[in-house]
Protein backbone atom coordinates (compact mmCIF):
# COMPACT_ATOMS: atom_id res chain seq x y z
CA UNK A 1 0.00 0.00 0.00
CA UNK A 2 1.81 3.04 -1.39
CA UNK A 3 0.51 6.67 0.93
CA UNK A 4 2.25 9.29 -0.58
CA UNK A 5 0.06 12.16 -2.34
CA UNK A 6 2.41 13.27 -5.59
CA UNK A 7 1.89 17.54 -5.89
CA UNK A 8 0.85 18.22 -9.77
CA UNK A 9 0.23 22.09 -9.50
CA UNK A 10 0.36 24.72 -6.36
CA UNK A 11 -1.85 27.69 -6.51
CA UNK A 12 -1.21 30.34 -4.17
CA UNK A 13 -4.11 32.12 -3.01
CA UNK A 14 -3.38 34.58 -0.35
CA UNK A 15 0.18 35.83 1.12
CA UNK A 16 -0.31 37.12 4.48
CA UNK A 17 2.29 38.26 7.54
CA UNK A 18 0.86 34.94 9.81
CA UNK A 19 0.64 32.56 6.91
CA UNK A 20 0.19 31.55 3.21
CA UNK A 21 -2.80 29.60 1.92
CA UNK A 22 -1.93 27.42 -1.33
CA UNK A 23 -4.23 24.59 -3.12
CA UNK A 24 -2.68 21.86 -4.40
CA UNK A 25 -3.49 19.76 -7.45
CA UNK A 26 -2.54 16.04 -5.73
CA UNK A 27 -2.29 12.61 -7.61
CA UNK A 28 -3.31 10.17 -5.32
CA UNK A 29 -1.58 7.18 -4.67
CA UNK A 30 -2.90 3.28 -5.77
CA UNK A 31 -4.48 4.94 -8.85
CA UNK A 32 -7.07 6.84 -6.74
CA UNK A 33 -7.58 9.53 -9.10
CA UNK A 34 -7.06 13.01 -8.54
CA UNK A 35 -7.95 15.51 -5.72
CA UNK A 36 -7.30 19.22 -4.13
CA UNK A 37 -5.28 19.43 -0.78
CA UNK A 38 -6.30 23.61 0.71
CA UNK A 39 -3.55 23.74 3.28
CA UNK A 40 -1.83 26.79 5.27
CA UNK A 41 1.80 27.43 5.24
CA UNK A 42 3.26 29.06 8.39
CA UNK A 43 6.71 29.49 9.69
CA UNK A 44 5.73 27.89 13.28
CA UNK A 45 6.03 28.51 17.02
CA UNK A 46 7.75 28.49 19.83
CA UNK A 47 5.88 28.25 23.46
CA UNK A 48 7.19 27.88 26.82
CA UNK A 49 6.34 25.70 29.82
CA UNK A 50 7.72 28.07 32.39
CA UNK A 51 8.16 26.76 36.22
CA UNK A 52 8.80 29.59 38.74
CA UNK A 53 10.90 28.48 42.01
CA UNK A 54 7.39 27.66 43.99
CA UNK A 55 6.24 25.51 40.93
CA UNK A 56 3.77 27.55 39.56
CA UNK A 57 3.06 27.54 35.82
CA UNK A 58 3.41 30.91 34.31
CA UNK A 59 0.52 32.01 32.15
CA UNK A 60 -0.88 34.99 30.12
CA UNK A 61 -4.60 36.18 29.96
CA UNK A 62 -4.99 37.63 26.12
CA UNK A 63 -7.75 38.33 23.62
CA UNK A 64 -7.81 35.70 20.52
CA UNK A 65 -9.61 37.35 17.83
CA UNK A 66 -9.70 34.00 16.08
CA UNK A 67 -12.36 32.71 18.74
CA UNK A 68 -13.51 36.38 19.33
CA UNK A 69 -12.72 35.57 23.18
CA UNK A 70 -9.97 35.90 26.40
CA UNK A 71 -7.91 33.22 26.20
CA UNK A 72 -5.37 31.80 29.28
CA UNK A 73 -2.05 30.17 27.93
CA UNK A 74 1.52 29.74 28.33
CA UNK A 75 3.63 32.01 26.54
CA UNK A 76 4.04 31.64 22.93
CA UNK A 77 4.94 33.38 19.93
CA UNK A 78 5.49 32.81 16.05
CA UNK A 79 8.97 32.65 14.20
CA UNK A 80 10.20 35.23 12.71
CA UNK A 81 11.43 35.66 8.85
CA UNK A 82 15.14 33.91 8.78
CA UNK A 83 14.42 32.60 12.58
CA UNK A 84 14.37 28.65 11.74
CA UNK A 85 17.02 26.89 13.65
CA UNK A 86 17.31 29.43 16.42
CA UNK A 87 13.86 27.95 18.34
CA UNK A 88 15.95 28.40 21.41
CA UNK A 89 16.70 31.89 21.00
CA UNK A 90 13.13 33.18 19.96
CA UNK A 91 11.63 31.07 23.34
CA UNK A 92 13.87 33.30 25.63
CA UNK A 93 12.96 36.35 23.70
CA UNK A 94 9.22 35.61 23.72
CA UNK A 95 9.47 34.17 27.79
CA UNK A 96 11.21 37.63 28.53
CA UNK A 97 8.88 39.81 26.43
CA UNK A 98 5.41 38.30 27.91
CA UNK A 99 6.74 37.28 31.56
CA UNK A 100 9.65 39.46 32.40
CA UNK A 101 11.76 36.52 33.32
CA UNK A 102 14.59 34.19 31.99
CA UNK A 103 15.68 31.02 32.70
CA UNK A 104 17.18 27.70 31.64
CA UNK A 105 15.70 26.40 28.18
CA UNK A 106 15.34 22.80 27.08
CA UNK A 107 12.80 21.56 24.60
CA UNK A 108 10.57 18.87 25.70
CA UNK A 109 8.20 18.26 22.59
CA UNK A 110 7.51 19.35 19.17
CA UNK A 111 4.25 18.81 17.12
CA UNK A 112 2.07 20.14 14.47
CA UNK A 113 -1.09 22.37 15.61
CA UNK A 114 -3.22 21.18 12.60
CA UNK A 115 -1.99 18.66 10.81
CA UNK A 116 -5.21 17.95 8.46
CA UNK A 117 -4.44 21.61 6.62
CA UNK A 118 -1.57 23.65 8.16
CA UNK A 119 2.22 22.88 8.73
CA UNK A 120 2.53 25.20 11.77
CA UNK A 121 4.70 23.56 14.03
CA UNK A 122 5.03 24.48 17.83
CA UNK A 123 8.36 23.94 19.38
CA UNK A 124 7.71 23.69 23.49
CA UNK A 125 10.17 24.18 25.79
CA UNK A 126 10.47 23.89 29.84
CA UNK A 127 11.84 27.07 31.62
CA UNK A 128 13.22 26.36 35.17
CA UNK A 129 15.43 28.46 37.60
CA UNK A 130 13.30 31.71 36.58
CA UNK A 131 14.73 34.95 37.25
CA UNK A 132 13.22 38.44 36.74
CA UNK A 133 15.22 40.34 33.96
CA UNK A 134 15.78 43.93 35.28
CA UNK A 135 14.94 45.86 32.23
CA UNK A 136 12.82 43.18 30.46
CA UNK A 137 11.88 43.77 26.29
CA UNK A 138 9.05 45.33 25.70
CA UNK A 139 6.05 43.74 24.68
CA UNK A 140 4.75 43.47 21.04
CA UNK A 141 2.92 47.01 20.62
CA UNK A 142 -0.32 45.20 19.28
CA UNK A 143 -0.35 42.51 22.45
CA UNK A 144 -2.57 43.23 25.48
CA UNK A 145 -1.45 40.91 28.19
CA UNK A 146 -1.52 39.65 32.11
CA UNK A 147 0.65 37.15 33.43
CA UNK A 148 -0.90 34.90 36.38
CA UNK A 149 1.25 32.23 38.14
CA UNK A 150 -0.89 29.04 38.58
CA UNK A 151 -0.44 25.65 40.70
CA UNK A 152 -0.92 22.94 39.13
CA UNK A 153 -4.50 22.47 40.64
CA UNK A 154 -5.67 26.10 39.40
CA UNK A 155 -4.78 24.58 35.40
CA UNK A 156 -7.24 21.72 36.07
CA UNK A 157 -9.75 24.22 37.22
CA UNK A 158 -9.12 26.58 34.68
CA UNK A 159 -9.64 23.32 32.12
CA UNK A 160 -12.36 22.10 33.96
CA UNK A 161 -14.13 26.19 33.45
CA UNK A 162 -13.22 26.22 29.84
CA UNK A 163 -11.13 28.93 30.71
CA UNK A 164 -8.01 27.12 29.44
CA UNK A 165 -9.00 25.90 25.44
CA UNK A 166 -6.16 25.68 23.63
CA UNK A 167 -4.05 22.30 22.69
CA UNK A 168 -0.64 23.94 23.32
CA UNK A 169 -1.60 24.84 26.81
CA UNK A 170 -3.13 21.41 27.77
CA UNK A 171 0.21 19.58 26.01
CA UNK A 172 2.09 21.71 28.80
CA UNK A 173 -0.34 21.16 31.81
CA UNK A 174 -0.26 16.96 31.21
CA UNK A 175 3.64 17.69 31.12
CA UNK A 176 3.71 20.03 34.09
CA UNK A 177 1.25 17.37 36.26
CA UNK A 178 3.13 14.53 35.40
CA UNK A 179 6.98 16.09 36.51
CA UNK A 180 6.24 18.70 38.36
CA UNK A 181 2.28 18.29 40.12
CA UNK A 182 3.07 16.82 43.77
CA UNK A 183 2.09 19.76 45.23
CA UNK A 184 -2.05 19.77 44.69
CA UNK B 1 -6.95 47.42 31.77
CA UNK B 2 -9.78 45.96 27.96
CA UNK B 3 -8.59 43.13 26.36
CA UNK B 4 -11.44 43.14 23.68
CA UNK B 5 -10.36 43.99 19.64
CA UNK B 6 -13.18 45.51 17.97
CA UNK B 7 -13.90 44.16 14.32
CA UNK B 8 -13.89 47.26 12.08
CA UNK B 9 -13.92 45.58 8.51
CA UNK B 10 -13.86 41.86 7.47
CA UNK B 11 -12.64 41.03 4.33
CA UNK B 12 -13.16 37.16 2.80
CA UNK B 13 -9.88 36.30 1.09
CA UNK B 14 -10.70 32.47 0.35
CA UNK B 15 -13.78 30.45 0.51
CA UNK B 16 -12.62 26.85 0.17
CA UNK B 17 -14.17 23.13 1.34
CA UNK B 18 -11.88 23.01 4.09
CA UNK B 19 -11.83 26.62 5.52
CA UNK B 20 -12.22 30.32 4.76
CA UNK B 21 -9.46 32.75 5.12
CA UNK B 22 -10.65 36.45 6.12
CA UNK B 23 -8.62 39.54 7.16
CA UNK B 24 -9.98 41.67 9.69
CA UNK B 25 -9.33 45.24 10.54
CA UNK B 26 -9.13 45.84 14.16
CA UNK B 27 -9.77 48.27 17.32
CA UNK B 28 -6.99 47.84 19.80
CA UNK B 29 -8.18 48.14 23.44
CA UNK B 30 -6.66 50.65 25.70
CA UNK B 31 -6.23 53.54 22.72
CA UNK B 32 -3.67 51.59 21.30
CA UNK B 33 -4.82 52.27 17.57
CA UNK B 34 -5.85 49.41 14.46
CA UNK B 35 -4.41 46.28 13.60
CA UNK B 36 -5.02 43.67 11.10
CA UNK B 37 -5.56 40.15 12.26
CA UNK B 38 -5.60 37.40 9.50
CA UNK B 39 -7.59 34.28 10.19
CA UNK B 40 -8.82 30.75 8.97
CA UNK B 41 -12.14 29.82 10.07
CA UNK B 42 -13.02 26.11 10.13
CA UNK B 43 -16.11 24.07 10.98
CA UNK B 44 -14.29 22.27 13.90
CA UNK B 45 -13.18 18.67 14.26
CA UNK B 46 -13.76 15.43 16.46
CA UNK B 47 -11.22 13.09 17.72
CA UNK B 48 -11.49 9.85 19.32
CA UNK B 49 -9.18 8.39 22.02
CA UNK B 50 -10.11 4.50 21.30
CA UNK B 51 -8.87 2.26 24.11
CA UNK B 52 -9.62 -1.41 22.92
CA UNK B 53 -10.66 -4.12 25.52
CA UNK B 54 -6.31 -5.28 25.61
CA UNK B 55 -5.56 -1.51 26.68
CA UNK B 56 -4.40 -0.59 23.57
CA UNK B 57 -4.90 2.54 21.73
CA UNK B 58 -5.99 2.40 18.39
CA UNK B 59 -3.50 4.84 15.63
CA UNK B 60 -4.11 6.28 11.97
CA UNK B 61 -1.17 5.66 9.73
CA UNK B 62 -1.77 8.26 6.63
CA UNK B 63 -0.02 10.44 4.48
CA UNK B 64 -0.55 14.39 5.34
CA UNK B 65 -0.04 16.87 3.05
CA UNK B 66 0.34 19.93 4.90
CA UNK B 67 3.77 18.41 6.40
CA UNK B 68 4.56 16.31 3.16
CA UNK B 69 4.81 13.04 5.52
CA UNK B 70 3.14 9.98 6.85
CA UNK B 71 1.82 11.04 9.98
CA UNK B 72 0.56 8.62 13.08
CA UNK B 73 -2.96 9.78 15.26
CA UNK B 74 -5.91 9.23 16.65
CA UNK B 75 -9.05 8.64 14.31
CA UNK B 76 -10.62 12.34 13.51
CA UNK B 77 -12.53 14.37 11.17
CA UNK B 78 -13.79 17.30 10.30
CA UNK B 79 -17.35 18.53 11.09
CA UNK B 80 -19.64 18.70 7.66
CA UNK B 81 -22.47 21.37 7.24
CA UNK B 82 -24.76 21.47 9.35
CA UNK B 83 -23.35 18.89 11.93
CA UNK B 84 -22.36 21.33 14.65
CA UNK B 85 -23.90 20.09 17.76
CA UNK B 86 -24.05 16.40 16.63
CA UNK B 87 -20.36 16.06 17.30
CA UNK B 88 -21.25 12.59 19.15
CA UNK B 89 -22.32 11.60 15.90
CA UNK B 90 -19.70 12.32 13.80
CA UNK B 91 -16.99 10.84 16.21
CA UNK B 92 -18.77 7.75 16.47
CA UNK B 93 -19.06 8.20 12.78
CA UNK B 94 -15.05 8.71 12.31
CA UNK B 95 -14.72 5.74 14.35
CA UNK B 96 -16.17 3.22 12.48
CA UNK B 97 -15.04 4.67 9.07
CA UNK B 98 -11.35 4.76 9.68
CA UNK B 99 -11.26 1.38 12.37
CA UNK B 100 -14.13 -0.82 11.76
CA UNK B 101 -15.35 -0.33 15.83
CA UNK B 102 -17.91 1.20 17.47
CA UNK B 103 -18.25 1.99 21.11
CA UNK B 104 -19.27 3.82 23.98
CA UNK B 105 -17.99 7.35 23.40
CA UNK B 106 -17.89 10.36 26.45
CA UNK B 107 -16.23 13.51 26.01
CA UNK B 108 -12.83 14.94 27.83
CA UNK B 109 -11.80 17.68 26.09
CA UNK B 110 -12.40 20.07 23.87
CA UNK B 111 -9.19 22.84 22.58
CA UNK B 112 -8.63 25.19 19.69
CA UNK B 113 -5.63 23.80 17.86
CA UNK B 114 -3.85 27.35 16.17
CA UNK B 115 -5.54 29.86 18.58
CA UNK B 116 -3.29 32.26 17.31
CA UNK B 117 -5.06 32.58 13.54
CA UNK B 118 -7.71 29.77 12.94
CA UNK B 119 -11.07 29.31 15.32
CA UNK B 120 -11.42 25.22 14.64
CA UNK B 121 -11.84 23.41 17.51
CA UNK B 122 -11.54 19.81 18.28
CA UNK B 123 -13.64 17.94 20.63
CA UNK B 124 -12.17 15.05 21.93
CA UNK B 125 -13.59 11.27 22.68
CA UNK B 126 -13.55 8.87 25.09
CA UNK B 127 -13.86 5.75 23.25
CA UNK B 128 -14.59 2.18 25.09
CA UNK B 129 -16.46 -1.09 25.06
CA UNK B 130 -14.92 -1.22 21.60
CA UNK B 131 -16.66 -4.04 19.16
CA UNK B 132 -15.50 -4.84 15.22
CA UNK B 133 -19.12 -3.42 13.44
CA UNK B 134 -19.52 -6.19 10.63
CA UNK B 135 -20.04 -3.82 7.69
CA UNK B 136 -18.35 -0.96 8.65
CA UNK B 137 -19.24 2.17 6.84
CA UNK B 138 -16.23 2.65 4.11
CA UNK B 139 -13.52 4.93 4.13
CA UNK B 140 -13.61 8.45 2.15
CA UNK B 141 -12.43 7.55 -0.95
CA UNK B 142 -9.61 9.94 -1.01
CA UNK B 143 -8.34 8.54 2.46
CA UNK B 144 -5.47 5.88 2.47
CA UNK B 145 -5.21 4.34 6.32
CA UNK B 146 -3.64 1.77 7.57
CA UNK B 147 -4.82 1.31 11.56
CA UNK B 148 -2.42 0.31 14.25
CA UNK B 149 -2.67 -0.64 17.91
CA UNK B 150 -0.33 0.44 20.35
CA UNK B 151 0.64 0.05 24.54
CA UNK B 152 1.44 3.19 26.30
CA UNK B 153 4.75 2.47 25.77
CA UNK B 154 4.82 2.16 21.88
CA UNK B 155 3.22 5.18 21.45
CA UNK B 156 5.65 6.57 23.72
CA UNK B 157 8.63 5.50 21.56
CA UNK B 158 7.03 7.02 18.72
CA UNK B 159 6.77 10.16 19.88
CA UNK B 160 10.26 10.01 21.24
CA UNK B 161 11.47 8.71 17.63
CA UNK B 162 9.46 11.64 15.91
CA UNK B 163 6.74 9.42 14.33
CA UNK B 164 3.84 10.78 16.24
CA UNK B 165 4.19 14.64 16.16
CA UNK B 166 0.28 15.65 16.23
CA UNK B 167 -0.94 17.70 19.02
CA UNK B 168 -4.24 15.99 19.05
CA UNK B 169 -2.71 12.48 19.36
CA UNK B 170 -0.42 13.80 22.40
CA UNK B 171 -3.08 15.21 24.42
CA UNK B 172 -4.99 11.78 23.66
CA UNK B 173 -1.61 9.74 24.77
CA UNK B 174 -0.91 11.83 27.83
CA UNK B 175 -4.80 10.76 28.82
CA UNK B 176 -4.18 7.45 28.18
CA UNK B 177 -1.10 7.62 30.19
CA UNK B 178 -3.01 8.75 33.46
CA UNK B 179 -6.08 6.54 33.15
CA UNK B 180 -5.37 3.45 31.13
CA UNK B 181 -1.18 3.66 31.89
CA UNK B 182 -0.79 0.84 34.06
CA UNK B 183 0.76 -1.67 31.62
CA UNK B 184 3.89 -0.59 29.94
Amino acid sequence: MDFEEKTLRRTTIFEGNIFKVVVDDVKLPNALGNAKRELVLHRGAVSILAVTPENKLVIIKQYRKAIESISYEIPAGKLEVGENGSELEAAGRELEEETGYSGHLEQIYEFYTAIGFCNEKIKLYLATELKKVENPRPQDVDEVLEVFELSYQECLEMIAQGKIVDAKTIIAINYFGQHFGGDL
